[in-house]
């Protein structure tokens, strides 16, 4: 048994989500059943970092299967690709030891919030947020300063009796405007259901209405979900990276 | 009777070209039922500069036509962009002389072709054709030359008997290369069918096969379809720009 790690991505847009559901084309349908053919029919999971909701992107995306074929890796890459939908894109394979777990080993993971401050571009209204008003960047700025670092994110998530840690770190997390753009970017520990979402969403709350930087501290210190803002739209975030040891 | 000038951009790849046709989501069909509903149920044409054919973009496309109300322009911008479809974006309106038309009175229309030399980007498949693989861009650029100044394009397009007049002028032909995506472009005095896509193909032809770019030359000077090469696919081109007095 050969087990590997992908890193692959894919347009949101076109999925009802990364994970499998009954009767719904989903990214991790897929590629099971790429896999599960290229696996001589034996049934193959596809184990990935971790789940985006329906119409979020992944840039670099990860996962872990096990085959029990022989394959050269340039080859196992171009056939899962031959196979696939043109919204997945398989980037890389590498052979990895038999107890690797794409989702267990995850140390850092990078998330990108994309939002046009311009114009409506019908281009993009699958790929940004379509906010197309001005918004003060600069009490933005400072209030993400605030996220940095260790905290309990209970304001930012949906509240789930099965999640006894609502702890999480982050390394970085910055706002910068490119053009009509502002690009959100967080590196973190890890991240919680709708968390990246709903920091943006309170984020843009703050900027749209100059809303003193120092409420967003107040809301991760209430640790209560209905003092945070609404969640931002999906199409605008992007799974960018995911980081080994 | 108010006679006005719209530009518009759209996604070419959500509609089966700009040209309204029977049981077929074109733009065309769209912005006219919109404004016939804003002119009180008044039949209302859309007269574009052109038409783009099925999977073909446009970034600021130019039409005209006639309203009997009075409505201030920037009102009449949002009301047909709130009755529009998200693939479809007015960028700009204004009233124009009851003798303008969006046809007739173009000068020069700007086109570009967007092609990826880099790996398979599943984001751009509708937005760009996907070559995904290096080609001689010094070879395009020579062989682009050729085709500036007044030439017979008769060996660029579909022959067809009602056209009895195959001249046309290029003012500008390029060939740029911006990270891992070559964009051809062309400002000219106007564009016989399918024209763009094929003298595009036939560059990719040369690129391609390291052919002498003097070939080019010969095909334009052979005036006959068959000798130059096949069209390159609709999703890398955009109608840029229109150009009036």
């Amino acid at each position: 048994m050969n087990r590997y790690l992908i890193t692959f991505s894919y347009d949101g847009s076109k999925f009802k989500g990364y994970q499998k559901q009954l009767d719904v084309i989903s990214v991790q349908k897929i590629l099971e059943n790429i896999l599960t053919k290229l696996n001589n029919g034996v049934e193959t999971s596809l184990h990935s970092s971790g789940r985006t909701d329906a119409l979020v992107h992944a840039i670099n995306a990860t996962g872990h299967f096990d085959l029990n074929i022989n394959i050269e890796l340039d080859k196992l890459k171009k056939a899962i690709n031959s196979f696939s939908k043109p919204s997945i894109y398989i980037k890389n394979i590498k052979l990895v030891s038999n107890d690797f777990h794409a989702r267990f080993n995850v140390v850092k993971k990078e998330y990108i919030y994309r939002m046009n401050i311009g114009e409506y571009n019908p281009f993009l209204r699958d790929y940004v947020f379509q906010y197309n008003k001005s918004i003060n960047l600069n009490s933005m700025q400072e209030s993400i300063k605030y996220i940095v670092g260790t905290h309990n994110f209970k304001s930012f998530t949906k509240v789930n009796k099965d999640i006894t840690d609502y702890t999480r770190t982050i390394y970085s997390a910055n706002i910068n405007q490119i053009d009509d753009e502002i690009i959100f970017s967080f590196i973190g520990s890890g991240f919680l259901r709708y968390m990246v979402r709903n920091l943006v969403g309170t984020l843009i709350y703050i900027g749209e209405n100059d809303i003193n930087p120092i409420f967003m501290r107040e809301i991760l210190e209430n640790q209560d979900r209905t003092t945070a803002k609404k969640t931002a739209n999906p199409e605008g975030l992007y799974l960018k990276n995911v980081f080994y040891k």
